[in-house]
């Protein structure tokens, strides 16, 4: 049952990085809301940020043998994605293999499970987010997939789509769609820096998004 | 349904300081181990502290209006306490809504939903003790109510209580009583002090509150 | 009920300093991947370790009087650790109690409830690691035992067995075993060592531990 | 600190049976969607439902003193509502307590806590909603109060208010607007069972309440 | 952004009754472990099974509109399948919108937020699978989608695939491949019904299936 | 690592049906409130009560294969506790394993982890206390232990030792204190039945236990 896809495209970098400049809420917003994962989702590391192409990773609960076949298929910049077939909080994910998988040139691993050594993997500037620490040991016994279409922590993840990863959490990004969502989080930036500028002098998001008529329509009363 | 109560009455500006130098857990047991919300509100700052005045905001899941609603009605030191209708995770507040809030002397929010942009919010030194971390956006369609009695967390808190906040949770302190809390505060304070000094020279517990009879009446045995 | 055992054996300080080095994801897969606690219990510090020897505590829930009494029971070099009877958020444990038991060379606090003052906890670099923070008190009103056997966060405590903590979570070493687990231990560190040398410089995994046929066998295919 | 209130008003017995017949759903709906306790009250029966006026009790975790307390304060017709001060899942109630309190004609008891003995309560057709099972015992230590305000799963209830419990959770109506609530829910009754005929008979939601143009002036798109 | 599609296709009725008679835990093993929800999941009915082609909605937390526009698309033997774009455990759906769906010939609600009336659903045979019961009402103010592409409780469904849902949770087939799970689930039951009769008979499953020598193998030992 | 303990011993199964007849409530109270597992660990099924010597069985997340070595070492009257190594909610067992269990005299199992099949378990009347219900199926690559000492769902549990289950939870009696137990509930349920009568007769608690006094001192006010 256990596929590996060796062939995957990957977005181009500099839109990977541009997005990845601009974090996870303003491109979250950007292309409509969706490709969010569980807010269960948690930075090891804090005001740090990191983007990248998928390399998407299907095991079973306890049992990180994919791991080891995922870090053959990886390129600099790319990001592994890591969804349990059931929920487990086992530690997956180490020092030894961020080794490995920075030796390849990838940045970091999100995973929807556990992770340990997480003050080595901090001091190694090897970003994860995971749904849980834990020093738990998983066994190599059972094949799953690479590079397979994946449910992640609630988002549907392809091979190749863009990873984007900070404090607020974990976004995905179509491959096919990046171009685009990185136009419209390119618009986004430049009304906020507007509206920070407004909102730092004073001016009420009531008057600047003209919200008053629409309230008062809705029935809000002022006693 | 939709309410906003423009005028409240906000405790001493010396008090609500001095409570928020005692901190949450002297506070809460100053005043009968009452006032305490869920230990589900996590600050997303360390070692920091807040104290003010609750601007108290009812929204619907996943809609963040009010908030704007809520920022017209701010007064320097205000902290804004949001409670959402039902269970939510979503990011009802970031950056700009916190430069908005900052802009009229808000030093915090207290919600018991999401919050996002928590690196620029770090940065910004704004205070945010919150039941999630997540970039998902919401919507402006539904009005609630702004400064009416709400629920948050499991604490009432009511326009004009004094919230304390810092790294052990968040307190709410009925301003009718913020007075009297401060005077059993500076009572414990000072208890504590001598309490701290004898047990840092080695006296146990069981000698300074004279427990020994009392743990052997309950049947305790040392064997 | 309560009963409070004054007499226990410890491990040997020696034995204990180096498996608090080796770090609890170390120590836990070299004694087969057990006496870890869940994953629920957290640290209040980051990039902090400690290793010693339990004074076990089995407490009510929101009692937290035989603190007091573990504290005289206490030797240089201890850790306290603490299971509630049934599960419990509160605050048993913050500043005061700790500079008792730090006043006897307690070095920290595993508990599977809530922690309060960790601003000050940490200042004071007394480690604790629990499963939630929360400035709720306790009662003083029913007695427990100290020194019993208990079960924390799903691990078996007796007393003076061995607890290691780290950034990763707690782990138990039987005093029995201890020794032996110290040599199992090195053995395994050794071999991380080169292990971590070989794939820094590219080798892969796959490789190293011969992968490829057992996963060939398993029906793993490339396309 | 405990405190209890032996005199507390009632609404009328009519108002608060016809609240009971209509149901959870219907009342909340009926009463601005407002007084709803979290969805983690489940009953212990099912096809169920009770209506009476709330006993109020604020109990320290696993301390049940205060239900003997709150016994000798019940009249025919009452529900008692109890919120621990701290979460907590411990089976404060069973079969002797519900004998005793439906000796003085008590319907049901709503705890965010846990119960026991289910089987002999089902058995005896006394109500409860809690938010655990369990069968571990309390203590009788500390005093609570009985009748004060409380917040219980995140619902603010006050002694005397109407408490409307069945399959989908307990709902609380301010006593003093019960009969307000009375009158609004007859009118949404009537009107559900006019929509309820109209679509059994196939007629669409969309047409019934002309959703079409609204939804299409918000940029529903049919493809 | 709100796009409802009108036409899709739909799995062989046979095809998909023979999958619901032969259970979620045996379908979900035929198709190779894949397709099924999150144990969050549950039924509000015992003993009861479904089968039917999935009409999908994505709705935003707390706004049940979609379903009335969803409603419009089913077709007999139809189940609807919603996600909500972030958790939310309010009641979207109820007595009402189920006597609608049931006029169209549909057979259940799949969804992973709330649902009420739970009572009168029963009593309709209407089957509901939820992660969540709440008489909590929601709002039509924001449009979302109907028959895109959705991920429900942790698993990808697309309009048109078999939904299979029983006592034991609920599993997607996806239409394309519903011939050859089919194929596959009559030859796992035409095993199991052998090995039911061997095993009811005292054999055992170590010798069945030729155990032994593999447990031998990896070291398992007989003391 | 997995060891298979072959010769237990059990407790006099007269003493296991007696404790099994009064119940988990009772027994955790006659043997000092310990022994209880989590509130997590619910029956599939109502009304339903078990007793019966222990089984141990620890076995790794998603991994079910331990149980069909923990079925050859049954005996009639038997009940099989199973727990992960990790948090896991899969459904480690279901009706073929039970039809096995069943032939051998099991009556029950008690699962930290998930079941399925839970429709025809209930129709066979086999006992399933669980803490989660699933369709995901398992796999048998990896030994655990047999009769081991485990930790289940917050309980220490020894093979041999008297598991009882009800609606209530599942209580463990050391078997070496089994017959001290069952004095200690004897003792306890001749009294619960005077008790049970005076309160049916209306007299209180309050009186029946002489609390007042104690209720007095300890401040207890009447307003």
């Amino acid at each position: 049952m256990g596929v590996v896809v060796q062939t995957i495209e990957r977005a181009d970098p500099e839109i990977i990085a541009e997005l990845g400049a601009a974090g996870v809420a303003t491109v979250h917003e950007a292309q409509g809301r969706t490709g969010l994962m569980s807010s269960r989702m948690r930075p090891i590391q804090q005001d740090f940020s990191v983007a990248g192409s998928a390399v998407t990773i299907s095991a079973p609960p306890g049992d990180n043998w994919m791991i080891h076949v995922a870090i053959e298929q990886l390129r600099a910049g790319d990001i592994m994605v890591l969804a349990p077939t059931a929920p487990c909080d086992m530690g997956y994910f180490g020092e030894l293999l961020a080794t490995s998988a920075a030796a390849r040139g990838c940045k970091a691993m999100v995973i929807d499970a556990g992770t340990r050594d997480t003050r080595e993997l901090r001091a190694m500037g090897f970003g994860v987010w995971s749904s849980a620490v834990s020093a738990q040991g998983t066994v190599k016994e059972t094949v799953g997939s690479v590079n397979i279409p994946i449910v992640c922590a609630g988002a549907a993840v392809n091979a190749g789509d863009v990873i984007i990863a900070d404090d607020d959490g974990v976004c995905v990004v179509r491959r096919d769609k990046a171009a685009a969502v990185l136009e419209a989080t390119r618009k986004r930036l430049a009304g906020e820096a507007d509206r920070r500028a407004r909102l730092a002098a004073g001016e009420l998001g009531l008057d600047i998004y003209d919200m008053r008529p629409r309230l008062a329509q809705k029935g809000l009363k002022y006693v």
